[in-house]
């Protein structure tokens, strides 16, 4: 058995599917920058449209899936181009999710549109905002990882989960302040806590890609490692 | 291009591998279970254990994604043996997702223990239990179609889905209207909120185990779809 391609078509055939994943990252971490800007500009339209994009996000993510069985049952690959198939396969699952919270961010946008901000819930929406750069940072820094299999860039999406995570505490815990303060915000800021754990999740499915990149590369399953364990790992 | 097996060996393997597939759904049907169990009985031991089988769960999903690829590789299987193998690395990805989930109530059981539970909230509690039994049937059904690979069964699934869904949206309804009632009951709201969403998501991925199911079987990747046109690709 060789690591080697029998075809420059099979070549193809992989760097046109990597080439869709990327794609199709590019597509749903717009949907998260555009989710957040409609919470933060109150934009009914804007939160429509992320809407309108999930469905094809979806499509993508079957028509990928479909195509990858395909190649798996034709080319019987092994090895490196075998993992890199399962990992295409893990990584446009979690970008389809990643396209779901987008989705669910558009969604607490229009509850909260219809029920109106308080005045003083603008200063968490600000946070969001701060958190959303965070995990969206992530987010392209994995799929940049993916498009070079770069265990490297990999592992810094990984070092960075802990900040985005720390990020939602806090927001938590200042949105219960604010509920206590004046329980007539409880509602909204529900929506808002929903939002700050959507964007929470990003960082999560970032990570999940970063963690297929080094299994790409090094052939080792490093979920659930710590990051010392995972750097000793991509060494 | 067959779809009957070149050997027994390798029946075997398909079958060994979807032992291990219903004994991990087990393992976190049981998880889920339990974390809710401490929840009600405030047991925080029962909620430690919950936490220390989390690894187990994750060795599984690791082991048994290993083994697929191991498969894969050297069977290089094609139409329905290959759905299947597909099938499983999905149904794992879930299954350990489940076995988060029922993680996060855990840990939310041990955040109550400590702040202490205001004896109000026992009603939503009670409420919570009765989602959590709705979320566990249809994990149950999801493993009994994988194990039949019984399309019936899993149409089933996703036409109770709604109903989980419903539980939670009335149950985040009463937890705002305690929230406002007495403001001192809001974190400890939050908490219950968390969990009650960590069980409708336990409702989602048996959803998604069951669209797996329909793949094997049918070749049709029914994600995305309305449970009608679910029920015309089953028939």
């Amino acid at each position: 058995m060789s690591d080697k391609h029998l075809s420059t078509q099979f070549d193809n055939e992989l760097s046109g599917i990597s080439s869709r994943v990327l794609e199709m990252g590019g597509l749903v971490e717009a949907q998260v920058a555009q989710a957040v800007q409609a919470l933060a500009a109150f934009d009914g339209e804007l939160a429509a449209q992320v809407l309108r994009e999930e469905e094809r996000v979806n499509q993508m993510e079957v028509e990928i899936d479909r195509d990858l069985s395909t190649i798996i049952a034709r080319r019987q690959p092994t090895a490196r181009d075998l993992r890199l198939l399962i990992a295409v396969s893990k990584a446009i699952a979690n970008l389809e999710r990643v396209g779901d919270e987008a989705a669910r961010i558009a969604r607490a946008v229009d509850k909260l549109i219809a029920s109106g901000l308080p005045s003083r819930l603008r200063l968490p929406v600000g946070d969001l905002r701060f958190e959303s750069e965070l995990a969206i940072a992530s987010l392209r820094r994995a799929l940049d990882a993916f498009a070079r299999l770069d265990t490297q860039q990999a592992l810094e999406v990984l070092k960075h989960d802990d900040q985005i995570d720390a990020e939602f505490d806090g927001l938590l815990r200042k949105l219960v302040t604010y509920m206590m303060e004046d329980p007539r915000t409880i509602s909204s800021s529900i929506d808002l806590v929903f939002v700050a754990k959507a964007i929470e999740r990003v960082g999560d499915h970032a990570k999940n890609l970063a963690e297929a990149v080094i299994y790409v590369v090094k052939g080792t399953d490093v979920r659930h490692h710590t990051v010392q364990a995972v750097e000793d790992a991509v060494k």
